[in-house]
């Protein structure tokens, strides 16, 4: 049980959290902290949280857990808004997309890793965003990475297993920079990708036409291209390195495939679709 | 009402128009025709068909309306087997995804356009292929765009556009080389991608983690990459001069998006997110 918890940034992922915790009867008492005020009174009258106050510095004292659930580009910011004003024991935690950055800011911050702090991702999410999006089975079923450091206090790490397990998630242990590398591959850059092609499609003279004779396929590829663009336009700067080493992995591949379809070489672009789809129909189920 | 209809490739799309043809009491008589005698046997047993010959110039034989549903690279060598066995009223369509190439396919194989071809592009399917995967519903709502030439017969345009409203399908007429443009744009270039990329990415040492902790993103993403392989390359080889020009567009603008991410340009980054986010919301409902 959770006495106070503090939430900053209660958005899609923040608000799912408090909504599932609060559903399971795990936490007391749920303080939420942004700089909207106006997103704050929407969460209070969803009663996804039970009081609210927009300066960080106030809304963590005395919390057990704060979870900090802004945009990556915000962290350090939050971070030393906090930093004097935490309680002793209190575990901190955050939901960023990328790992090292979040310990880096950490550094920068508090001066040090603070054992307390337990860099976490839920791999989680819908292109919405903002409270009004959130649902407390958001986390049902997904996975929850935590990538704690050296420094890290093994009470705080089973602290926070425990709050996500709640959740109905399963709880897996990644070191920072592997965590940087998968999800640069598997999420950022299929998220720079579908933003790219929508931009250069609008940019074509049929760009009209495109969209209206477009089917479900698209649809789909392009919906991450819905997402909160700042909030990628973070993660994208957070894991600049990891981001561009994949990157350059995909347009060498992608530049091999036009030279195949210039060629006319069907063999080679069989093989490697077919490769592709056995690949993902393997994976993804 | 259609007397006699013959379908050459009697798989999702194929399939799913035979179904909805006759749910709609629209076609006295189906017949079936392809390769494989295992597909029209499961084809005659579902009812999607009355009877079936695996050679197309016995398959035509005496049909009002033949619609050719089999994948590109296969259309010119059918074309040629149905040469001087149509009956001289027979109107002929087909489904395929880019349309110049399968003009040039007529008049390969019959010396000239035949006056009763109604080159014809439903855009819809799903993933699935085959005709277990058909459905009679699947035009329900969707786009079927004709691209009949100077040559074409005005009778057999109004014949395929009836059958395809049948079907719940809305029906468009393009231009065959500005459909090419449009569809290698919207659907060429994103299947193309999809491919690429689950290929690049299990190319990465990191493959099985990669798939591990891909999250509904990534599944919607690559969905299409789920798609024949055989059909896709097909598609990919006659659509080849349309396909190489967007992907140049597409190459060009993620280039850029690479240098504003290797130079740290936030604001540049969120500019683009945010056009492609707002586009897309705007366009796809």
């Amino acid at each position: 049980m959770i006495k106070r918890l503090c939430i900053v940034g209660v958005g899609l992922i923040g608000g799912s959290l408090a909504m599932s915790l609060r559903a399971a009867g795990a936490v007391e008492e749920i303080i939420g902290c942004s700089r909207s005020s106006a997103n704050l009174k929407t969460a209070l009258r969803l009663g996804v949280i039970d009081r609210f106050d927009t300066d960080v510095s106030k809304a963590v004292n005395n919390a057990d857990v704060v979870v900090v659930a802004s945009p990556l580009g915000s962290v350090r910011t939050i971070f030393e808004a906090m930093q004097g004003r935490l309680a002793s024991h209190a575990v901190i935690t955050d939901v960023g997309s990328a790992k090292r950055c979040v310990i880096e800011d950490a550094r920068a911050a508090f001066g040090h890793i603070p054992p307390g702090l337990v860099p976490a991702h839920p791999i989680a999410g819908t292109e919405k965003s903002g409270v009004n999006a959130a649902f407390g089975k958001l986390f049902q079923d997904h996975r929850v990475i935590l990538t704690p450091v050296a420094e890290t206090n093994s009470d705080a790490i089973s602290c926070i297993e425990k709050m996500w397990k709640i959740t109905g998630a399963e709880v897996v242990m990644l070191e920072p920079d592997y965590h940087d590398e998968v999800l640069a591959a598997t999420s950022h850059l299929p998220h720079l990708l579908a933003f790219t092609l929508v931009d250069a499609l609008a940019r074509m003279d049929q760009h009209d036409e495109i969209f209206r004779f477009s089917a479900g396929g698209f649809r789909d590829f392009t919906r991450i291209a819905s997402s909160d663009p700042t909030m990628w336009h973070d993660i994208c700067l957070a894991n600049r390195e990891a981001l561009i080493g994949v990157m350059e992995i995909f347009e060498a591949q992608l530049a091999y495939v036009r030279e195949k379809v210039i060629e006319g070489d069907g063999e080679a672009i069989k093989t490697l679709f077919s490769r592709a789809k056995s690949l993902r129909d393997q994976h993804i189920k």
